[in-house]
């Protein structure tokens, strides 16, 4: 007898035939039907026992997240709910799990308490449904790149550059924590650390991305990255994977239309091949917000938000042109934003972006051409001396979900810039031999990844779409 | 006229179009022939310019690392070495190269001296193949996992729990390391820190992928792994990636039958869509060898070695029987081996298992049950209460590639073996859980993609297949 996941019998499994499956019991009602999970699909086979004819400490420990084997025939099914189901002969405890103490019960938890058992939780609906999506997501992104000539490059984790400035840092040291060993002056040494100097975890790939662009062409990286910032919010992580493609030759409007062909692409593919966990969890979103009062709740179903930016165009409007439309906006008008905007240089807050979405253009938005002051000093400075092109993709319900810029080309100009925002020119020695030999044009975005991940499930809380989240005070698992 | 890459023109460019192409001189001679590369592909794409009808200041500028646009006619090639060629009609210097100052010269170059710049090595031939080979391994990896029905799981880089004892760790903290919060007792007051405990850099994510194989069924993790270990060594990373699966319900047999298929997978697909860069590692080995001594050179060429992976039934030895080979083989009885084999429950060191794949067995083998004494906690004790059902995979020229085993399912055996070599129960409840509430026989293996990597490009140095090194006293850029 040939043993199948429970995704292959109810997708191409021919009935009659006999079968072996192994998973996990999700519910045992009637002391005759089990629904059976091994984690392939959100879907579970239906067993149905002869109770008869069954052990009766076999039948005491078919309980919820006992892993079972069970042995029978693939019928088509009686039961609405199901197209086919296992008439079992033989079911086999392969690991019991009692009741009293398995700690997620078969009722609707928290998603706070389920974070709390993060090594448990991938065996409910949600989680695994957001999982399989994570997965499918990660795998649609290295797809699109690979298949557009990309190459995949493994930025340094570890690093012993400071020098980027996109956040605090999280320090890695080697070094006896209490008894450092010191310099004559009473600083640690760190020149008697692991690596001889003093290093961080990094914050961004996209320094070390470009030299790689300035030689193989076109690079992506998707790898972690870390932010020590005591943010205990829905939105951030203190570790989070980000996607940082990096072109040469490529300007912002090539940016552009790289960034808005691989999210449609990353969406379509989840799309197209995780329908069953969309279906869920969209249904699961609905449930959510009902006890919401109307306008918390989300402006579109789950996939008909994905549609949405699937089927449109990504408005293209320059940050000058966003703050005239949003100074003369009603909520600003009528000081209904929590940051009233008045003056041309302001930085725009999520509520801002959701109005422009949601509100004002009603489709996907990029802006571009933002003032130099509030942008990194890598961005590639426009003629008018003010605006750098740099480009923020904002989406419905999350505002910014991508953020890029054409890099600074021009030696002197950077040089320059640096010197301005007080970047140390030494330390980046390398950074500034890419503009001295065979410079060129070249940009390049960076995307949270499990911002995409939230977007794509419609979860709300960062924390539940990575396996073990990392937060202030939190580093469990 | 449209802009192509250098791989476009040479695969698919059809003559007597006109084309645009960017890229970087890599040579330039006789004044008419420009060797273009854009780091699409291993080849160059040849102009030929109007040297009379350029502009003598553009002359100068056409030297090796600068980056130009080429505009021109795609033309059948006169010239032996290319079958097609650009008849240049403007040449354009987007970014010069000051050869003076340029440290790449277009001469052959050290490996060492070229680690030392690593932002500008990828535009050598060599790293520029070996980085594409790279990246076209990282996709094979997540393709077949993709498409046998694993789910991709990003396993936690930080880490609270050092309780698996695979290596030494990095500390990571955002305490003043000069200052640090101290307890009552005067040691580090960790609940201070970011995450309110000690955390270090994980050593592997195996323990965690193991919760969600119990959930999933099938896990992939492909991720960054560190170890704090002074091993200035040819074969050792601080900072390496790791690929790990983990399988519910598969046994020690699976988990072999698994791990062949895996890695015949993704060095076919290597095979078949790295052909010029592996011909071209190839060659540049070959040269490299030519100056040892006979017996230090490869057994095989490049392709001859991954064929032999390919082409061969991986052998399944037992420790046991290896030991008895080994005691008995010339090499030990004449005293060759550095260590000698007289026992059963020696560790093998590469020259053993080099001999048993390049001598004995002269096919790529798999050892498995080894002693427990000499294994991991968690690997599933045999009935003879002294071996484990541990397996490595030793490949010729480097030895182990992939180390794997069946997990302790037993929650009695394992806690007794945790108690015997001393790991904390109560730090690792939640790994224990697995084995209460559900368990299941599993398994997984673990392989170094930087291993995988050397072994695909021929390069002998660790160093030279990962972008940016980490080691003892090194983590430049």
């Amino acid at each position: 007898m040939k043993t199948y996941s429970v995704k292959e019998l109810l997708s191409e499994g021919k009935t009659q035939q006999d079968v072996v499956v192994k998973g996990w019991v999700r519910t045992f009602r009637s002391n005759r039907f089990i629904a059976l999970n091994d984690g392939s699909t959100i879907n579970n086979i239906q067993c149905v026992i002869d109770f008869e004819n069954t052990d009766e400490e076999v039948l005491k420990k078919i309980t919820t997240s006992a892993a079972i084997e069970v042995k029978g025939t693939l019928v088509a099914s009686q039961g609405s709910g199901q197209a086919v189901e296992i008439q079992a002969q033989t079911i086999t405890i392969l690991g019991a799990s009692n009741p009293e103490e398995y700690p997620i019960q078969p009722k609707k938890h928290s998603l706070e308490f389920l974070r709390a058992n993060a090594h448990l939780r991938v065996r409910t609906n949600t989680f695994s449904a957001v999982m399989r999506v994570r997965s499918a997501l990660s795998f649609a992104v290295h797809k699109f790149f690979q298949e557009d000539g990309f190459y995949y490059v493994n930025t340094p984790i570890i690093t012993g550059s400071d020098a980027e400035g996109a956040g605090e840092m999280f320090r890695v040291s080697a070094l006896d924590a209490k008894n450092p060993p010191l310099t004559e002056e009473g600083n640690i040494d760190y020149a008697e650390d692991f690596f001889g100097k003093e290093t961080n975890l990094t914050v961004s790939g996209q320094l070390e991305a470009e030299t790689y662009a300035m030689g193989l062409g076109k690079v992506y990286t998707f790898g972690p990255t870390f932010r020590a910032e005591n943010s205990n919010t829905t939105r951030h992580l203190a570790e989070f994977w980000m996607i940082e493609p990096e072109v040469a030759f490529m300007d912002l409007d090539g940016n552009m239309d790289l960034a808005e062909r691989f999210i449609k692409s990353v969406l379509g593919y989840v799309k197209e091949h995780c329908a069953d966990d969309l279906a869920f969890l969209e249904q699961r979103l609905l449930n959510e917000e009902k006890t919401k009062p109307q306008n918390e709740r989300s402006p579109m179903p789950l996939r008909e938000k994905i549609d949405f930016i699937l089927d449109n165009n990504f408005k293209r409007v320059s940050y000058t042109e966003a703050i005239e439309i949003l100074r003369n906006s009603k909520p600003n008008k009528k000081k209904k934003f929590d940051y009233i905007i008045e003056d041309w240089g302001a930085d725009l807050q999520s509520e801002h972006e959701r109005y422009l979405v949601e509100k004002h253009f009603e489709c996907p938005v990029i802006l571009f051409d933002y003032p130099a002051k509030i942008k990194a000093f890598y961005m590639r400075l426009n003629d008018d001396g003010k605006t750098v092109r740099a480009m923020d993709i904002l989406f419905p319900g999350i505002g910014e979900i991508v953020g890029g810029a054409q890099r600074e080309e021009r030696y002197e100009v950077l040089v320059d810039k640096m010197k301005t925002m007080g970047i140390d020119e030494e330390e980046l020695y390398w950074y500034l031999d890419l503009r001295k030999f065979g410079t060129a044009v070249h940009s390049g975005f960076g995307l949270g990844f499990e911002r995409l991940v939230l977007f794509a499930t419609g979860m709300t809380n960062i924390r539940d779409v990575i396996p073990f989240p990392r937060t202030p005070k939190n580093a469990e698992f």
